[in-house]
């Protein structure tokens, strides 16, 4: 199975897809098949010699922390000289590879598709402190001592809780019995879910009950959604966070929209606040975009 | 049927009508038979070679994006030099003229009818990252460089959900025997709209009962306030967006109102927040207006 | 009738009062008759020549919009030269004179009155076109520049919905019988009002009991709180702006206290948020004292 | 009985307790007994001439107006030069002065102990035009000019509603019967309370009956936490601020979680947001100490 | 019985564990026995002379103020030359130091774990106005100049509540009975928690009730998560901040999802907002790390 990340080019922008070929699903695995995905990724941060992380596997394996952040550069960014501009690419690339033993970086371009933030970053590691060296350094780079936080969510994988082989049989079965068909994501999502104390209150048994309610009309959009799960509770303000690719934003929303309409919507607190919507990018485009000036 | 954009001229104000021919209201479709939507437009930003969008499809297609956006001018700006805020309206209408084949746009002045913004956008794309490209240059632009985000909204259009001739023959009749007749609208109206997990919850035959008691007082305002839909349940923290144009602004406050009086008030979380008031202008104007200094 | 603005002087500050004679209370009618108000206006934006608007007509016709600013003064404005902050009074007034055939222009002082503002100003046009090229042009002087809107709501004036001669014979003739006969107001109180789903779902003759209910104890306070109602359901995040006008804070606190022992306010989603009070000023002195430095 | 201010010295700290001989409490009056009370003050603002008010009858009066304002210091403060903010305090305290015959300022450290604040200010006035008329001039100062306000809320005084002589006896008798007999004070607290339509819709006897059960279990701490009590409704998004003075935290801590155990507590729609914690200084302390620079 | 700091060097990050021997869990006594803990500490700020408080005892004793801050640097910082920058930790150790005899003071670094804060501190005091007078020192030098608080919660330990070998002898038990086993600590996390009206309306046995439900998920937890709780009730705006050190994040986010199910979560009306969580370092290493630059 291949699940190094992968580059291309649509119109005019580069973009890369970077889920991991086995993805854990909000409540299922999601077995990635898609023959982009088959292709090896190019970016300078994955361009790896054999000391970088291995993508797929950190991709996959429960224990692992993602930290999703997201920024919003500061007026002052644009009163540098352009030709320091031009140098935050290589500065930030720099500190990519740096880190690259320890950490894997995903970065996107929000900049357009929603008011909070122009970029953001979804950062892995087996061991959090490495996660925050990292962040530690980008901040110190002129790029980063630019940008402001506007989100910062730490969250770690976990084991399938819900529709496993052995509670929900046949559910578990539909979900490794589609995987993702459709053209290579351009776009990832991330929305943080709380869920309120009488979710919590109720038993695994209607907890399990109502996450197959929920699984069941995703089971559709196995083809054109990628889905992971990190879970969050006390270590951020947030129960979970949820991540997606997709090329089909229609589809998306429809998705959505059938979550919305199961009983497990009742017990939200918080979904979304912020909806993250951004382009699947190199990191080095992204500070290239956004270190442009007319 | 002429569904191109008008430009015209009250009070010393330059207006622009542009909602496009066919309009799909809240839950129906509006045909637009004003006289004045009869004329051809003018804009720079609409005065099209043949490698422009055509305004009248995009404005009435389903799957197609839109983006609102609000945006605030930093006090910086009017440190610049007069000259240099002349150069504005020029350089940002270049940027809308690059991008003409894949974006079209609309700008509304909203300052001092608004406290969180000076003017907005409304960008209509058939791909999003069409969007972002141009809200990415715009941003690069010395008049983007010097606004701050206060919302950015994507939303992308559908087909008619409730008040189809199929499942409500009458109310899809009486929405399509009337249009719009008043005076060219001066006015645009965006409101955000989220409804609460009961609403997801409500039978599909529930959820039309109430999208009828809602679309039967709004018949009456067909003829002076224009409608248009956007879904975004799960790429913006809002279900809708809802967007009006009239030139009459007590009518509309009492549309709203009579909204305010059906069930379906009881499900909303969100009906604003902000609410969103502007006049139609040219973009050139809304640039020109906000660069000027006593 | 006379229906004039006054200005009058108490304990070193210049204050003006400027409700208009015939004054559309929150649901009733206010017949002004103090002395006070039969002085006539001195103020510089009042002195009108015959193209001004006439204050007491626009103060008491329905359809007229009322447009609330409330803001903040940028610490940058006080780094400007002492020669520079005196010119701006006069620029401020010169703005005000050009829109006095469309606009009529009313400003406070908040300052050390409550947290989110220095001043605001009340707005009244015919044509909500000509409040914004007002707002426009004021905010391009140089105390408008440096000036942060907090708050901008639009309203628009309505004849009375409920306690009319037709419905509510006894209360009507209560509202009308009585008139301030206080000292001219020195202050000016604006309360935003929202209310929720189930207040708007009530029947007519339902909501017509509690505005019964909600007018009975305000009866006594006609003759010391001047009041005045906007309606912005759709065109601001509030269903109505609610405007007093009195010199007898210790009864306006009572008022507003009987206002919360009816059972409509079980229905407020918004009451305040910000509840803005400031003194009555001239526009010349608020420029005035919030541009001096010690 | 004396009840002039009292400044002192603690742990190289001037602290001083200025709440007034007779002290109107939640809902009692609150004879003040500590021998500290009965040393004069002698802090600059107050060591009046006899134009100066008094200070004993200011603080005991119904119907003087409570204002309470938080500041934050701008980091722009810090840039001055330091001999330029060696001469902030006497600036403050002239204007401190030239009020005296109309205000009573008193002054508190906040900083370190919240983070919305790093000093408040307390004024009271017969006139609220004269308490208006202060914070315009103290603001106009250098310390004032680089201070943002964080919150200003308006309260009135006004005599006892519910506990009192004729309504409750036992429990007025109860209030009267002990007084302040700890350390003098050297910490103050304000806590806005805001309560709910249900609150202000129970009937008197109702309120009456809850507010004895919220006195009750505050009659232990009588000995060592003062109180005063301001009514807002209307004029400030609160309906009431509360204000204390005590030298034993964690006695004032019990106090209020007493409070918390009793049903009143279930009509609060705000209680504290923000609650203000601060020590009692001088007005000059408080200058002083803020405007020192390691 | 050793409670002394431990200083340890983990992949390339200086941390320091300093919850002391004897730690109050939420609603227990959880004896520490890690041989970790058995190691003196060498931070500077605790190389203590004699006159130095002693931390062991501080930390486990009732009456005590704990006062949390949370702090994010201002772009002004990284403005500053870089030797300017490097002075910045003796400054701040030696204010430390001057204080050392009245406040115990630990460090923790936030940045890449949370949006609102790059580093927290919490200070330790037998008298609340010592803490403040620390942190007013503290934001006088260079690095608290630059920094922007953006919470701070002041409470107080007591003695436990509920879970006493009187009331719950079995559980009491438990607690006594199992220490932390685990590695050191690299790990802190601050979470505030405020409880609803019915909460505290609730009767004290049922409080009781509530808490064993509480505590018996946690027993299994003592051994990889230390706990120690504040009391907040009238002084902030929260009613405790629960502190925890782990190195387990894994178990940490297992024990408050077991929080999350037990019925007292119904009761909550803050749990967390902000949930802070840091790695625990040096002062000096916290200074350091934040004011390097690329």
């Amino acid at each position: 199975m291949l699940t190094k990340c992968v580059s291309f080019r649509i119109r005019s922008s580069d973009f890369r897809s970077c889920l991991g070929a086995s993805v854990v699903v909000l409540a299922a695995v999601n077995v990635v098949s898609s023959t982009a995905m088959a292709q090896l990724a190019g970016g300078a941060q994955q361009s790896g010699t054999t000391a970088s992380l291995e993508r797929a596997k950190i991709l996959t394996a429960p224990g692992v922390f993602g930290v999703f952040s997201t920024y919003k550069i500061r007026p002052s960014y644009y009163r540098l000289a352009a030709t320091e501009r031009k140098g935050a690419a290589p500065e930030v690339l720099a500190v990519v590879d740096k880190h690259k033993t320890k950490v894997i970086v995903d970065a996107y371009l929000t900049r357009g598709l929603g008011a909070s933030s122009d970029y953001f970053l979804r950062v892995h590691a087996y061991d959090l402190v490495a996660a925050q060296e990292f962040m530690t350094d980008f901040r110190a780079t002129r790029f980063g001592m630019h940008s402001d936080v506007a989100e910062n969510l730490v969250g770690v994988t976990k084991a399938l809780n819900y529709i496993t082989k052995e509670q929900s049989a046949a559910l578990n079965a539909g979900l490794s019995g589609a995987g993702y068909t459709g053209d290579a994501p351009r776009y990832a999502i991330m929305i943080p879910v709380k869920k309120n104390a009488e979710w919590w209150n109720l038993t695994e048994a209607q907890r399990l009950k109502e996450m197959e309610s929920h699984t069941m009309p995703t089971l559709a959009y196995l083809v054109n959604v990628r889905r992971k799960l990190y879970h969050s509770t006390g270590i951020a303000d947030t129960d979970f966070i949820t991540y997606f690719e997709t090329n089909d934003i229609g589809a998306f929303n429809n998705l959505l929209v059938s979550l919305a309409q199961v009983p497990e919507n009742k017990y939200h607190v918080r979904w979304g606040s912020p909806t993250i919507l951004g382009t699947i990018q190199t990191m080095e485009n992204v500070v290239t975009v956004l270190s442009a000036t007319n």
